[in-house]
């Protein structure tokens, strides 16, 4: 049997090799960043959902809109864009109904207003597979300003927002599991898989503080080892000071869960950021003035590989670096 | 039975309200266009192909991929844009290959190539259903100079570029019929459909001649009536002034098509535009500057609604307005 290359492999052998252009930022970037010819620069994201796969048929059309939405915003955010625009395709299967598209309609309407951004184009055609929706979100950000994954520095402070693994809880919970949590805990839970808050009051204001920054969407793990790969470095983990929801927490202590799938569980859509040590004061500043909980988790090191110390002293070991939504 | 809407409804219906953004031109345009902070405007488009509608599993994904790219450019050439970059999302079957996928890469090289442009992002996924390919295409313009469908004024002339109705006799000739015309038509006529040839080096020109433009993708008469639509005027064609290629020629000889068939038909990807008058000669020098065919067909008109004179003094009637691909 001939194995298949999976998403990155696919991506690196096929389509990087098409991507020369420095605004793609090599793919290995949530964006691209297009020169402009005025002050700002142009930020582009584009991210697809198919029904069966990252969404069930039966969820709530409005939440699928947005979750849709705030994944590409929060990849905006990640670059210290400011969402401007977004165009949309939709694939309708053959049993489509006027009534899911109204209310898929009215989700998206609902994040026009909260977010600031309008829906400018896009295509509508019809598939006979399932219900395929791919967004292009459009954002700008000050010319040379935007944040990239690769330009973390040897003792950069790592910063992430909110909360960690949560989401993944929340898939947990929306699948029957977890059942030992109270009901306040399993709803927050869920909310935190189907609804990302996507960090767009801080994301621009991280130029000028982050050296590199990402969003949490593979993983905690996952995610900055993206960072170390494309800053050619690696990063220590403190797994005490990673931010755990009370809910997450909960879970924790019963026993169904381990720290390592809090680190390594995807869709939190939190950011994580790196900054020279010799800004927490102004990182603390910034989290009052935006209001988004900051915390400081570790830092970048030359030696490579993300590596989380326990609290015992003793090290996490990570059986793939996070999981792949693929 | 409850009656869906069709594209154009459900686009009216459910997405022209979230589009209220100036940008977006009502979604009534071919792409969008965003104001930049420079001497620039950023154009934007999206189209998805889907295996199985709008291409078959076997056709050659080299020219699948050139076909999703150049239909693009035709819409950014249509408001006058040079393109720039380009997204893409790709949703992958259970049964994709990794030599598919080599070769439809390998068609985006040669087109990048051509026409001087690059990947910039996307996404990959997979789906249970079929090969489902949305790609969004940016450009840009000189500030103020896009072309729009609703600039055309009553006494306009109307252009169109190359020739008119292949495309849709080349889809027939890959089903098997119009087999009285000879091999060089047919393979004239099957390459017609399959190979887009946007008309990128016209596109940028067009700004300070044309005061409306669109691409003719749903056939001539149903794109002059979007330009009648958005413009709020009809337009009248001389049937016997439209370019015709040799091939169709001969299929309106053989009188296996009607001129009708050729006027309604979609998929040329030639750009059709409005010009004042007085500019005739203008746009004849830009024809030889370009070596692009140019063929004044018709004048815009008070009178509302696309009429079409026969040479014989009779009216062409029209059924439909031409064909929708939905």
């Amino acid at each position: 049997m001939n194995k298949r290359p999976d998403e990155f492999e696919l991506i690196a052998t096929y389509f990087a090799p098409l991507a020369a252009d420095p605004s793609a930022l090599g793919l290995t970037d949530d964006a691209a960043v297009l020169p402009g010819t005025g002050t700002d620069e142009i930020v582009m994201t584009a991210d697809a959902l198919v029904a069966g796969v990252h969404f069930l048929p039966d969820d709530p059309p409005g939440q699928v809109a947005q979750k849709l939405l705030r994944v590409n915003l929060s990849d905006l955010a990640a670059k210290g864009a400011t969402p401007k625009a977004y165009l949309l395709t939709v694939a309708l299967p053959a049993d489509w109904t006027a009534d899911w598209i109204g209310a898929f309609a009215d989700g998206l309407a609902r994040d026009q207003e909260t977010y600031g951004i309008s829906l400018v184009g896009g295509d509508t055609v019809s598939t006979p597979g399932p219900m395929t929706l791919s967004l292009t979100a459009v954002g700008s950000v000050a010319a040379g300003c935007a944040v990239r994954r690769a330009g973390a520095k040897a003792g950069d402070r790592i910063w992430v927002t909110g909360t960690i693994g949560d989401a993944a809880l929340g898939l947990r919970v929306l699948k029957g599991q977890l059942a030992g949590l109270s009901q306040d805990a399993r709803d927050f839970l869920a909310d935190r898989f189907r609804l990302p808050q996507p960090r767009v009051t801080l994301g621009p204001r991280l130029p000028g503080h982050a050296t590199a920054a990402i969003d949490v969407s593979d993983g905690l793990i996952a995610d900055l080892n993206h960072v170390c790969e494309t800053s050619a470095l690696g990063a220590l983990v403190r797994a005490d000071g990673v931010p755990l929801s009370g809910a997450a927490r909960q879970a924790l202590g019963g026993g169904e869960v381990a720290i390592g799938d809090l680190l390594t569980g995807g869709d939190d859509y939190e950011l994580l950021f790196t900054a020279p040590a010799d800004r927490h004061d102004d990182i603390a500043e910034l989290a009052d003035a935006v209001s988004v909980p900051l915390t400081e988790i570790g830092e970048m090191t030359e030696a490579r590989g993300v590596h989380v110390a326990l609290a015992d002293g003793s090290e996490l070991e990570i059986a793939d670096g996070g999981y792949r939504h693929f």
